[in-house]
């Protein structure tokens, strides 16, 4: 398996982008041990350590919303990862929008950009 | 000005994007402290903090390939940046690709995808 610098970041986290293999939407930005890269690879499911919860968390293991790995490219220096992915359901994020990047800064004020894909608390519930 | 949430990261750094604003492709990641974030929406130009040589580094103040700011994302948690920008220059990345990206893993192998648009050596000499 391709070695990356976990030991570059204080933490043995390292960023990895998720971004939309079609569009080239950036979708969200989660953390990676090195298990969860290992899981990604070895799966083909974005994975990723969750820093709230502690543990590795594949995407969509709630929601069903996974991101299937469809070409995985690291950055110069072997610390951060871009994965070309397709989103599984309406959207990436936990707030119900697409991309979890829909807030533009606009001078001091943010502008939301579009409207949430589904409704959280429908697929979030237990 | 609109506020991030540096305190979530223990040091105090958020990542941010850099994403071609045409073509939507990822060119690099760095990371932004509270300053490199002021400095760039004060002056439009894309600002890191450069964790190898712990000060605030205005992309392309040595090679000239600046990064001019068209629009400022961030995300649901208010801990990760997008920056949509017009990278001047041939490129992004010190090793003079386009962009940081350039290596796609390929199970147990790295493919490099396409060649340096210009030659570090030339751009970075003294």
């Amino acid at each position: 398996m391709v070695e990356l610098a976990f030991d570059k970041m204080n933490n043995g986290l390292l960023p990895a982008i998720a971004q939309d293999f079609r569009t080239g939407e950036v979708l969200m930005l989660g953390f990676m041990d090195r298990s969860a890269w290992e899981k990604t690879v070895a799966t083909g499911k974005a994975t990723y350590f969750s820093r709230t919860r502690n543990k590795l968390w594949t995407k969509g293991e709630t929601s069903g919303h996974h991101q299937v790995v469809k070409e995985i490219r690291i950055d110069c220096d072997n610390d951060t990862v871009l994965l070309k992915v397709e989103q599984l359901g309406p959207g990436a994020c936990h707030t119900g929008h697409r991309s979890c990047f829909y807030q533009v800064v606009n001078g001091d004020d943010i502008k939301i950009d579009g409207s949430p894909a589904f409704d959280p608390q429908e697929v979030y519930k237990k």
